[in-house]
């Protein structure tokens, strides 16, 4: 298994394609993407747990509730949720992709991401439909993923090469972060593509079964957005034996799929709004793995150890501080805590109290990029991994005047 | 009922003093706080629910498990939190208090505020008791209160005048905010005295019942902090027929406790670390009272939302995500917002879609420095307020260095 180039059309059969049509109307960056498939795919999706959902996740559910899909339309710059004309908007969306391409409108997953209520033309996508279809292309993935970018300064884009029963088959994906990340049974938007046939039964079972470990464990702000959808189409051009029930060949799909979206995720948190450092949490020693995700994720969340990680400052009674509010059981008083980067690692807490650490040595630890604190609860098996990253004064300034 | 001067002092027979005893080198600022009444009082506290416990809260709640106290010592600059010898540090102060007071130590109350699990020496308290003790005074609240004080800029010191039974009584109270301040059954500290007569089961009752309404509906960063405590003391001076069960001089007495715990709540989000702005967000027509208590604090908590108010961006989309996201059943196509200052109020949304507003006067209701979001959810009876303050680059800053 291996990381490789080319994102969603990495896998064969998929073409993608971006363009700059109007929606945002200061910037000439692309605002919609389309990605198709030469064949028609399985397909199976996940989305927020938010009760505002924008009207884009309504209808893409919809539109695979029978578990197939041939194509992706998804714009950026408005989320189009709490509109009132919303459902209109995103059927329309399908419409205009439809029309393009050849394919019917249900055929179409739709995705939204950008300002909440704001009001939404599809005019100036109906406009660009004819040439966004035309420049579709099999190494398209770059301006597709930069098309659903709103905040990003990077665009997330992976892909991964692997085998089942001896066939080589690709997996890709594109995925927009930065803010308003903390996911709940899903993440932004990210569109996963994959040649391995598999039904779609097994196909839902594994993004359902993955992202759990993966996007649900990233959190850039605590707020969970209400368009988060994570979706993976699978056109089973890799000529595999189709995978239909649990075994060899699917859990090696699970483990690519897992690759794949453990970087999306360390992409989107790396990525966070004003972000300057990845923060990488690991709990071992847990009660059970339940436990070990909830205190991982209360500290990467924790306000002020973010702030901390911004100074490069080893505050790690904050750490103890978020361990100690985790809504979980376990015994505080058996901890250890350590914070570790490329430069070294750094014990600070041992069974729950202080002990002393040379703040020297702290200060180049803390001075990299990637700066994961490794939590040892000492009382079990259970482990969990989460992403986030740094507060800074630009997460401030990004959100401060979004809207203009 | 009416607020009046005097703080912690306001009631009869209680003083207080403050000093600078160099727990915090670089400053002259006042590290150490003395309470003490004239004869024994009724005691009560809430505290903490984090796993992590600063030593101070286990040993005063030791000390008034009795149901009485006779004094207050409270250091800031070291939390004495997550220090292995912590319960001797505090256990010691007490003695420190006792011998300069003429009190025992299980008389007091302890209490300590600032860097988690840094060494705490007590020496420099033991040195500087004798002239604390001495400069205790009946006009001594604010020495008291600047003396508790971490990164607040403004002391919160309240008192407030309430009858029972044709009796003048007094209320009063100091508390520390500012920063970790997300309280889960109790605050970081506050201290409030009364001169009413009041039995330590109805004390407790009343201190337990108001907190969820006041204290635990603040938020600045959703950081529960190991240190937070309420304590009252009632030391029976103003004569009133003591209160040992409930009825009309109870509920008079917690409405007097409301309208001090309210004012202190207030106090401290508006002082929140870097803030420039007061949030107060009132939730009606739940289905039913935590319903809209949920919906309020998660409005009140979202890190984007605090910074749309710090740009003075009616963004309301993010208040709509952050009550979509509240752990609450109710439905989200009924729910009315409006944003509202002393300049006026702006409805921006209507059964869940947004309604077309003035961009200018938004500016005008934004510009103000308390704002209140008005969520109307239409499907009951059940109202909740919480408060918070807008997320500022001065957040960013005092966190990303706060141990040097």
């Amino acid at each position: 298994m291996q990381m490789i180039e080319g994102g969603v059309c990495a896998p064969k059969g998929f073409r993608a394609a971006g363009i700059h049509c109007g929606i945002r109307p200061n910037t000439t960056k692309n605002d919609l993407a389309l990605i198709v498939s030469d064949v028609p795919c399985t397909a199976a999706g996940v989305y927020t747990k938010n009760k505002v959902k924008g009207a884009p996740i309504l209808q893409t559910k919809a539109n695979i509730a029978n578990g197939t899909a041939q194509g992706v339309i998804c714009n950026s710059g408005n989320a189009n949720t709490c509109n009132a004309d919303g459902m209109e908007i995103a059927q329309k969306m399908c419409e205009i992709a439809a029309k393009s391409t050849g394919l019917q409108p249900e055929d179409f997953i739709v995705g939204s991401t950008g300002v909440i209520g704001q009001p939404l033309s599809t005019e100036p996508m109906a406009k660009a439909m004819p040439q966004l279809a035309q420049s579709l292309s099999y190494t398209g993935s770059d301006e597709a993923a930069k098309a659903i970018m709103t905040t990003d300064t990077v665009k997330k884009e992976y892909a991964v090469a692997f085998e089942l029963d001896g066939v080589p088959c690709k997996m890709g994906a594109i995925a927009k972060g930065s803010g308003m990340i903390h996911p709940n049974m899903a993440t932004m938007l990210c569109f996963i593509t994959t040649d391995a046939a598999i039904s779609p039964e097994m196909l839902q079972k594994a993004l359902s079964e993955d992202v759990p470990h993966s996007f649900n464990m990233v959190s850039v702000d605590r707020d969970t957005s209400t368009n988060d959808t994570v979706t993976i189409m699978a056109n089973g051009m890799a000529g595999n034996k189709i995978i239909s029930r649990d075994g060899t060949a699917y859990r090696t799909f699970a483990a690519a799929l897992h690759v794949l979206t453990v970087a999306l995720s360390r992409g989107i948190a790396k990525d966070g709004e004003g972000a300057s450092k990845l923060m990488e949490c690991k709990v071992t020693g847990a009660p059970d793995q339940e436990t070990a995700r909830v205190v991982a994720k209360s500290v990467i969340t924790s306000n002020l150890f973010k702030c901390a990680v911004f100074g490069e400052d080893a505050n790690w009674g904050r750490v103890l501080c978020a361990i100690g509010y985790a809504e979980a059981e376990f015994d505080i008083t058996k901890v250890d805590v350590a914070l570790a980067s490329a430069k070294g690692t750094l014990p600070v807490c041992k069974g729950g109290s202080g002990i002393e650490f040379s703040e020297e040595f702290a200060k180049v630890v803390l001075g990299e990029d990637e700066i994961q604190i490794l939590v040892e609860l000492n009382q079990g098996a259970g482990e969990a991994v989460a992403w986030g990253c740094d507060l800074t004064y630009d997460y401030v300034k990004i959100n401060g005047d979004y809207r203009s």
